[in-house]
């Protein structure tokens, strides 16, 4: 890792990883390099023994009540279009929001060209959080799933998804959770909380490898989510047919191993670490974002304002300076890497008015971001604040 | 790499790649990080032109006349699903062939359960290979798309791709080629040969890591492949609908970054010591193995006997041991590593007649094996065959 860059980027992916991730990749890919669940040499089933494990721990940190309730994808995206693809059919309503991510947006506005999905989206209000009443009003008799992001991925506020999900389940309808920015920040326990499905990428919160997703669909639910993918699994080789078994339904092709190695490696790591303590810390660095950004000249600070209605996510607008011209500048004149723009996430925008100007700079401080770096980053803010003033 | 093992598993994933490929991976996980497409700093720029010159060096390997012709996809499977899935729509036929992996036969076997797609599996001979003119014979009215196998997983056996192609392309048939055990063993040339679209993994013969794949989509035939995935890719983050350009339509969400600099870094190695050089290598080894093994007691020999007529991939056949049994000697006993089973390849075995057995099991060397490696392998055969006819 170079010292001398502040990364500030990570909900988009995490950096840097815990270095048993770099360590457990590394060995993996010089030492062992089978493929997982295909093979008859020792090295192999070791393998497996170890995906086992990390289907395990990933099952432990969303809360499953069995680990094959946890299929391993290749990026949130994937997870999120295994249910939105395997769970709508033509006549289908959906609700969703105006806090999505573009990973949700696309494949509802897809299926509404493709065959004529309903969709709704409720509005955020100021503070970028949807009001569960408006799902509640939103429903139709037609509506067959509520897909809701659990933190925002441009202002990082944190949505009511309990809340939502009591009035789908009250509504016989099936509950999706975008959890991009909130596994491995905030607790979740999916048995108890009223989830039925839920996505989320591995590389983000869970600390994991770029290439690695999770999909969590309840057991009881899965003969609903048909296969987006179907392939060689290892399993019943014999059969044309797709395995209807969890993991396997979902599971069609080569894993990718290193990444799985990788994102064992990283679980083990927030394990023992705990999220509570990693959610303080994040606490700790977005409450003196918030802070020092609130007194910025120039600048808006949009969402909510105490830290704990986030996670550690803060976008700041300016109505007079281009997002990526600050970016640039931060980059290249303080070593500060940071998001501009829309992040994928567009109709958001609308709420903060920030679509004008075309988005927002964004902040994402990670596990290992120390205090002293948050400091550089609002004097370098101070700074430009004060040189685009005059 | 652990000398005392003999890795003979290629086919399922290359061991070991070139150093190269372990220290590009290990060095963007601990130096950059960034995910790709998506950042506004110069690191993450810098690792957007390494990503673009992989697609370069991939499209040159495939002999695409545009980069952007080429998209990266999570495995072969994932590759061979976009093509299928996207093409694919109730009343269309498809022909393809008892050659095929799983990763072909059970998503149309799907898309046959879901809404009805003719299928037609067109036979191989003694040798595995499938004959032309019964591709031409179960043309139908509505056939829309062919699917076949380059060189089978099972047998190596090279299948006549170009006179399949010849007669797809005068019917007006899409034409399909699984690539999986070609690609880096023979050269292609997708511009010069009748193919609309390729599929294939880049862990495989192209020397990547797991968790990467390519599909070549013919620029011109784009608007008639719909993507299988929708989300975020760093473009038109405005629009809710997914990009319709190539290659962002079919790479929604964050690629597996550290996967695409092993690949571009293999594609190097590749380039460097060229698929010729790589091919003389094979077909010297897959000789060997095929002299040697022709002489088994107890055993068969199925595919070609040529090795001209191959890809590094032998099968044996036993009557009265189980595949995995035999495997498990060859690693306990001998330290060598290979496959036993069905390989996800279920209706090869009918014309091989390895189905009662429960399969074979399959040698399969790499540009790293030695000569002296598959004397080894033919010695621990000569012993094993002995010791069983006793």
């Amino acid at each position: 890792m170079n010292e001398q860059l502040i990364y500030l980027d990570n909900a988009a992916t995490s950096y840097p990883k815990p270095d048993s991730v770099y360590a457990a990749m590394d060995q993996y890919s010089r030492d062992c390099g089978a493929p997982v669940g295909r093979g008859a040499y020792r090295k192999s089933v070791e393998l497996q023994s170890e995906i086992d494990l990390c289907r395990k721990l990933a099952a432990e940190v969303l809360g499953a009540a069995r680990p094959e309730e946890v299929s391993f994808t290749f990026n949130g995206t994937d997870s999120l279009n295994t249910i939105i693809h395997g769970v709508l059919k033509p006549g289908d309503h959906v609700i969703t929001s105006d806090v999505e991510h573009n990973s949700v947006l696309r494949p509802l506005q897809t299926l509404k060209q493709r065959w004529g999905l309903e969709v709704t989206h409720v509005p955020a209000n100021e503070q970028s959080v949807v009001d569960p009443s408006a799902f509640k009003e939103a429903l139709r008799e037609n509506t067959r799933l509520i897909v809701l992001n659990h933190a925002s991925n441009v202002t990082g506020s944190i949505q009511p998804i309990n809340e939502v999900g009591e009035i789908a389940r009250k509504a016989g309808v099936l509950f999706l959770v975008d959890a991009a920015q909130s596994v491995g920040h905030i607790p979740l326990n999916v048995s108890d909380q009223p989830i039925d499905f839920l996505a989320c990428p591995g590389h983000k919160g869970l600390l994991g490898p770029l290439g690695t997703g999770l999909v969590y669909i309840r057991a009881d639910l899965a003969d609903q989510v048909e296969s987006l993918r179907q392939g060689g699994t290892g399993t019943s080789s014999e059969e044309e047919t797709q395995p209807l078994t969890q993991p396997d339904k979902y599971e069609a092709g080569n894993h990718n191993t290193p990444g799985l190695v990788g994102l064992k490696a990283a679980l083990e790591y927030l394990k023992q670490r705990g999220i509570d303590d990693l959610r303080q810390h994040e606490q700790q660095l977005t409450g003196l974002l918030l802070e020092g950004f609130r007194a910025l000249p120039g600048f808006e600070l949009p969402g909510p304002l105490q830290p704990e209605e986030r996670v550690g996510v803060v976008s700041l607008v300016n109505q007079s300076v281009e997002p990526q011209v600050l970016a640039s500048i931060l980059d290249e004149n303080f070593g500060i890497q940071i998001r501009a723009g829309l992040h994928c996430a567009p109709r958001i925008h609308r709420s903060i008015h920030s679509q004008e100007w075309g988005g927002t700079i964004r902040f994402s401080p990670g596990p290992f971001t120390t205090v002293s770096q948050i400091e550089t980053s609002l004097s370098a803010m101070q700074e430009l604040a004060v040189s685009f003033s005059v």
